[in-house]
């Protein structure tokens, strides 16, 4: 058995020793968005992302400075995807892992800037010669996690979340307004180890398989912690969609469906990793622990 | 001798058709954020970014299509710059282009989210196989665009921008924030064309020098027809830069001083292309029109 925990744990302080040396602070005047961009990059989270795509790569034998590099493009994207989303014109939140979040703490026109620079950053990580020696695999992680990032993906995603404040979604349209939101992220990290050691179609495929549960399951687990979680626990403020009269899940399937349809999805995500060995138990070990989590 | 506004007209169709092919609108819900985009890409400019590229390019026979998708991906990432940059938070502008800006016809969110997935289009639009045969031509233009783009360039700029709003700059302070916040860009424009067509590191250093020079010259006129322009003719409110009590080329010079200086900016730019024959006359004629324009 794989202690995922400890897992995560050494994972995400290699991608924090990372981003570490990647934003080096500066005496120059406009280092102020470097400092928003370390304050939005570093203040924890699970980095499951990350995880995903370090325990992907570990299926192909690539070499893991390779893996690091892309786990943390993932990471950047996917954190100025939560300085936006908390951005008052969108989802007005203030607290973030137990923190102010960015604008609170840099104002509006900072936190806008330092996401900006953060996604840019993921690109130019992925395209440096350090993420692969063959520029054909560098290129391709550009595309795809371009397409996963932008308007038919996670950008897609929160303006179908934004839409939903005035109109109720069926459970239809909550699957799809969750895949591009947080489904296409993960569906990048999953496949990205696939990307960098070139593996066949159909192992590409099954991880992909395993994304789509696995982001379900994750989004599913959300919805519940919202409703049923401590924010001190949880590191967010809670609550927040049923004050906003969002259908999410719970709202959908009520809580003990919800419950159950995540556990489903996770055993179905697993049995996607069935043609791998158990090289593969990590990404098993994480299904399971997504859907157990309190925060 | 250039016809430079027939040249800049057809380059500008150019690249409209293929932006206006690269956003089709669907009937998906989230396409409310690609309408935006499409607002926000489509809506005029001279497109004197996407000349440079093509016009660069031209001096190293690179394949027409490249240069376009190149130019193209510029203009993506100057069109996200303005959106992002004209948002209440930022400059708070209402009017660009002789039109409402993005967040005051579509709303503050979906402009975020616009302006955003522009920038990730951007990144997207470089990688694909369709913009180089060679692959780490695609890398290099990915990572040399990300550097422009990012916090070390445009985004550094305009957190230099909107400090400068608590602090008077100095000459040297408003020529460093230039450099970054418009210069950057301008210069990944102008040494594009040599990426593509793997052009000698002196050509490279040439065509860096033209655009250090010009983008100077271009953001003096910028200042100049803020204090001297007609709002109906620059096509976005002027006076601004005075009344934020910000200091520009011409506070800091006076507008006879600013003037003489952007004309011999653009002297110098074209000296710097003496190693090119007459195929560098569309960038000589483009110096020339930009220290002459009206708007």
């Amino acid at each position: 058995m794989v202690d995922i925990k400890s897992a995560l744990a050494d994972n995400a302080r290699a991608v924090n020793d990372f981003l570490d040396g990647l934003l080096p602070m500066t005496s120059d005047p406009e280092a102020r968005v470097i400092e928003a961009m370390r304050y939005a990059a570093m203040s924890g989270g699970k980095r499951i992302r990350p995880f995903l795509v370090t325990a992907g790569a570990a299926l192909f034998d690539v070499t893991p400075s390779y893996a690091l590099r892309v786990a943390a493009a993932v990471e950047l994207v996917h954190c100025y995807s939560l300085v936006h989303d908390d951005l008052p014109a969108m989802d007005d939140d203030e607290l973030r892992r137990g923190l102010p979040t960015v604008h609170v703490k840099f104002g509006e026109a900072t936190a806008i800037l330092a996401g900006d620079a953060l996604l840019t950053l993921a690109f130019e990580v992925l395209a440096q010669p350090a993420t692969h020696s063959d520029p054909r695999v560098r290129s391709d992680l550009v595309v795809e996690l371009a397409r996963a990032a932008g308007a038919e993906g996670m950008v897609g995603g929160q303006m179908l979340d934004l839409l939903a404040e005035h109109h109720r979604l069926s459970e239809q349209e909550v699957t799809r307004l969750q895949r591009l939101k947080t489904g296409a992220l993960i569906g990048f990290a999953c496949i990205s180890g696939a990307i960098l050691g070139k593996a066949s179609d159909s192992a590409r495929a099954a991880l992909h398989a395993y994304a789509h549960d696995l982001g379900l399951a994750f989004q599913i687990v959300d919805d519940l912690l919202d409703v049923e979680g401590d924010p001190s626990e949880v590191g967010k403020n809670t609550g927040k969609d049923e004050a906003a009269g969002k259908a999410t899940f719970v709202t959908l399937l009520g809580p003990e469906r919800a419950r159950h349809q995540s556990a489903m999805l996770a055993e179905q995500a697993i049995r996607h990793l069935d043609m791998f060995s158990d090289d593969a138990d990590p990404l098993r070990g994480l299904a399971r622990f997504v859907v157990n989590r309190r925060n």
